[in-house]
């Protein structure tokens, strides 16, 4: 393979083919010690994600130019979840041997697709050998108007949620399952390939108490903003929104779809808390409330308005 | 293990110890899907340095708050060779099974330690599990003034450097060897416990006409900065400056200590290039001077004025 100064060469022009963004906050980009941007008039937004070979992703899960645009997506989307604009990213790649230049180049395009996407440039990187492929995404935003945290939420709001639930870890489980299924393709596109809710994220800002992005899977993600907020959560699982046939594709795998929406990690929709009998800007669905106690605690009610127990802790990626 | 949250949040409770930097940017910093920054007036300088254990460090070779310190240190090492002042980090770690909480807690204080020095505080990051130890950090700096970069050197220019070369590269020997030598301590701990010029490259903004610091070797690096400028660059390998005792530790090793001062990596000193006549504003070493031609091509002379040959092309980590 060639060596780390003509990779980054390569690099520096792959990602410099697409349009430069609209309006360039860029003074230095890649290719010196650091990269400088313009001063910002708003707060800076700053956050690190790693996508690691073998926890986050397998390589048979997909191309490698989709699992970097998936990887990028993924650190993104906690900019989303902050109601912060993306404005540049950095790039640190640990690259096996078995990652020659052609798949380096594949896997650098889906970058360049996604930091195209979401107007998130990439500045500057690291890359490096190792045992084990793992793509590590630092975003930059800016929060011009007021920031979307987890501890704002207040015992009254209604709970909301972006999208559909559960897709991506259905999506997973049918990449894993391996075996064909009727509608599986759209929810492996689900797994694959991720959007950050960046829209969503600033139409928030300002209305929104309370915001996170669901990784880890809605009742762990909203525990979080429950402990953050010093208040609890009631869920009710007959208004969590699915995906058309999300059901029956996930009986078929022999798996509970009302725990797969509570507990499938990676959906990166916004779940997000807002004061009573506000309209929800982005179309989201309400999905529960938020109450005083017990802290910390999420309890989900069933068809019968009974609470339900949920199994699993959260979403622990799939090893 | 426990698992990532209370992780984190012990994470957070250790970084929480030292005091606050003086003049606190941080509006939000780890708890949150992202950090937040108050505006900054200057320019923004970002840059990320992942340090992979049998690439950049094995864990035999120093403790691993040494180790966390010294991939804190060579990250920020970016921002010295910037002029840029640290205002943040963020810290992405991909922690094998067998970095158990003890371990973890030993890494992170050596993380506090070298954030505390530096004053770049720790504002976020992100655990991931995998196969081998990596420690992903990004820094975030400031730069009120002019910045330095590497393509501003020009024919006449002399060429400096802080401090000494080829000390990182002799105490690495030195740990491989594993056998007592005289005065090896000084070396190694070269090798361990590097310190980001942060104040040297503030000193050198608006006078350096460029900048890059030692982390390849000195000739490759310096090879960086002449194909950047558009420049060569002569050296004179009898003005070098190394630590006492250098050549002749590198002797007992069997190493020519020109060749290790000239290609020996990870010292994290300045390179920089001054207009001829201008006093040194770090009291450093010149030990050359930027020619026409050949652009990007760094000669050496020996002894005698005549060229000697540089065998390696530079500093390829151990492995």
């Amino acid at each position: 393979v060639a060596d780390e100064h003509t990779r980054i060469a390569r690099i520096r022009e792959l990602l410099s083919r697409g349009a430069p963004p609209s309006a360039s906050s860029i003074a230095l980009g890649i290719g010196d010690d650091a990269a400088v941007l313009e001063p910002m008039t708003g707060r800076i937004v700053l956050s690190v994600d790693a996508s690691v070979e073998h926890v986050h992703f397998e390589r048979a899960f997909a191309n490698l130019d989709v699992l970097a645009d998936r990887a990028f997506s993924a650190a993104l989307s906690d900019l989303a979840a902050m109601g912060a604009t993306p404005r540049a990213a950095l790039s640190a790649l640990i690259l096996p041997s078995t990652i020659g230049d052609a798949e380096l180049d594949t896997l650098v395009l889906g970058l360049a697709r996604a930091a195209q996407r979401y107007e998130a440039p990439i500045v500057g990187g690291n890359l490096s050998r190792g045992g084990e492929l793992s793509m590590t995404t630092t975003v930059i935003g800016e929060a011009r108007g007021s920031i979307l945290t987890r501890s704002g939420a207040r015992e009254g709001d209604s709970v909301h949620v972006t999208g559909t639930l559960g897709g991506a870890a259905l999506g997973l489980a049918l990449l894993q399952a391996a075996n064909a299924t009727e509608h599986a393709e759209a929810f492996i596109a689900r797994f694959r390939e991720p959007h950050a809710r960046i829209t969503e994220g600033l139409m928030l800002t300002g209305v929104a108490t309370a915001c996170i992005d669901v990784s880890d899977g809605l009742v762990q993600d909203l525990s979080q903003v429950c402990a953050a907020s010093g208040v609890g959560a009631e869920i009710d699982s007959t208004r969590l929104p699915t995906a058309p046939h999300f059901a029956r594709v996930a009986a078929s795998l022999g798996r509970d779809p009302v725990e797969l929406a509570l507990c499938g990690g990676e959906d990166y929709e916004l779940l997000y808390t807002l004061p009573a009998g506000t309209r929800d800007p982005t179309g989201g669905t309400a999905i529960g409330r938020i109450v005083a106690a017990p802290v910390g605690t999420v309890s989900v009610r069933g068809v019968d308005g009974q609470p339900i127990a949920v199994r699993a802790r959260g979403h622990q990626h799939f090893r």
